[in-house]
């Protein structure tokens, strides 16, 4: 048996549907978790319980493994290198996966390539963030990042007036460089999934649209509704690049704002998995996470086309009720149509813990029924 | 947490196909399974290696598990009663199950219901099987099935005539009862899969053409071509008859014959997934495994429906290539619709070591991507 071992670092939710789309392909799953109870180690095989910050423990790892992808940005670059010059097939490589660690790289990057992003530059202290938000931003409010280790909301400061601009002061004691942005006066984000593999295919799933809410994901609809087609395949083109030049390997996320006068932004990359892709598992004929285990694999791409005219994802976050379980009751009766997809996490308030996907033909109809559930589930509705 | 562990018995594709399904339900899988390196074992994260024909084994494993349902039915009826009788539910419980396990048991139920089956008795010796086939059956052929034990043409043997019936004595030597029947007359084999749960409710999946190759599944069409609606949903009438009088839990597949003059008679009854059933993992709304799993811990079930006008399911069965994994890329740049589903078991010739689903609008399209891929996979073409 030549099946190949796929090795994931990080035990999250993508790790554990990336399994889950492994299956079927006959591959051997193995995985890197920082714990047991982690959602991925509770339903595969072959874990190792680890620090993935650790180089030995990485090594180690790796040796079982014939490929080395990741559920998260987060194995230092520098532990990368040194596996990837020992031989260590590691998809992405760190000289793609650092634009998704790095902001400033990323941002410094991009623009170099011609891809449109918010005006930007790496910030010194509150004194520099006036003279970036008054000379080169357009003036207040502007955005304020911790290059490094930022997801969901988290690392992201907005200022909002110069005098606000001394009070915000947080980011400048992480240890990290900070990148101002300007603040994007954005009607909506979407995002522009691609997968590419090491032979230079690649495929293009639809534009999605993604609505945040606090800053965090809540909803997916796929495609992006009323998007013009040149602007979808424009946003299409520009990931495409952007996974060409910087030579990824695996699922590509480009997080995009789209603006009032029709223009696309990048926001932000991310190469693994992404929530904006979830929808792919009951919407599209090949799931994203099936995509980027042949993608890392270097096997050829499947189909990226959706099913249905419309799909909708909906997080389910933690809300008051710890128990989820008794609500499938009610969601699984009212509606028969309904993709539930649990993380075996623990709930906590706001936390991700689940997402509900629909499809069908009519819009509000599919949008209405994952919105009830997942606010079911979530329990803040009793009907 | 109150998410359920559900206890499978037995290691093989179904369970690990069942697995696969009930990772989006957050449920907690566990497996009893013969070895390690059993399917289902590979691929799951709390495996117990034990035999499932020992009771203390079954005891200790059914503690952890708020439920037992089964890959395969050669768990011992008497066991099940215990472990029923000590609380723990069993699903389909051994009362319902046996119909499965014992073909003289389910041939002496379904007659009572009024169900069609071939004609039939328990046989004593050869020339019980003379008498028999000349006095009751209409004439030789006639078939000779041991009443546990047999699968896959294993355990079944035919009797072309008088002569050939002394000479067919290994039948009688299994220790167990022996079957005899008519030899239907058929001109194709169907299956009508249904699903129940403990609370009644059940849903019914179209009837579907299921191919044999030398007494082995080979296809199965979705829905099975030309079938008269009126003959269909009889058929599913049937099935969901069977379903409710034998008080089965889960999944039931009822194996059936279509004769020349249109009427649908019972070959064999399946109380678990079914590889008559793999088409709906593709090709409609929940698939066989999640609506199992659904099932037997009474949850509501899902839409049985279909997502395609046509689906396609061809087994691969091992050939003379040991290793299946290079075909992939062939198989996958073909045709990137293609879904694959291996079992991660070691290929022995005319074992079944996975199965491709097809599916779209265009049934000879549909039938010759399926085809090609398995016959590709087994090295029986080599473009």
């Amino acid at each position: 048996m030549t099946f190949p071992v796929v090795g994931m670092v990080g035990g999250g939710q993508l790790a554990r549907m990336t399994h889950e789309a492994g299956i079927p392909l006959g591959i051997r799953f193995k995985l890197l978790s920082a714990s047991p109870q982690d959602s991925a180690a509770l339903v595969a095989g072959d874990v190792v319980v680890g620090d993935h910050r650790d180089l030995d423990t990485l090594r180690a790892f790796a040796k079982g493994c014939d490929v080395i992808t990741f559920d998260h940005e987060h194995v230092p670059t520098e532990h990368l290198r040194v596996l990837e010059a020992e031989g260590i097939p590691v998809r992405p490589g760190p000289a793609a996966l650092v634009h998704a660690q790095d902001k400033g790289v990323m941002r410094a990057r991009l623009t170099r390539l011609g891809v449109p992003c918010p005006r930007h530059r790496i910030v010194e202290d509150p004194a520099d963030v006036r003279r970036f938000a008054e000379t080169e931003a357009g003036g207040f409010p502007v955005v304020l990042k911790t290059v490094r280790g930022g997801y969901d909301g988290k690392g992201v400061w907005i200022v909002a007036s110069a005098a606000d601009a001394d009070r915000v002061t947080e980011p400048f004691l992480a240890g990290v460089p900070v990148l101002a942005e300007e603040k994007v006066d954005f009607v909506r984000e979407l995002a522009a999934n691609v997968v590419r593999s090491p032979h230079g295919q690649a495929v293009a799933y639809p534009v999605v649209e993604s609505v945040q809410v606090g800053g965090v994901c809540d909803t997916v609809i796929a495609p992006a509704p009323g998007l013009p087609a040149a602007t979808a395949v424009a946003a299409q083109e520009m990931a495409l690049t952007v996974a060409r030049e910087l030579e990824v390997t695996g699922h590509l996320a480009v997080e995009l704002f789209e603006t009032a006068d029709g223009r696309v932004l990048v926001n932000e990359l991310a190469m693994r998995p992404h929530n904006s892709g979830h929808w792919t598992q009951d919407g599209a004929v090949t799931s994203q996470f099936a995509n980027h285990v042949r993608a890392v694999l270097d096997l050829p791409l499947g189909d990226p086309r959706p099913r249905a005219p419309w799909t909708v994802m909906a997080n389910v976050l933690g809300g008051d009720f710890p128990d989820m379980y008794p609500a499938f009751l009610h969601c699984m009766a009212r509606d028969p149509q309904l993709k539930i997809h649990m993380y075996g996490k623990d709930v906590k308030p706001g936390r991700k813990v689940g997402h509900v996907t629909t499809y069908g033909d009519d819009l509000a109809d599919v949008r209405e029924r994952a919105r009830h559930a997942a606010d079911y589930l979530r329990g803040i509705i009793d009907e």
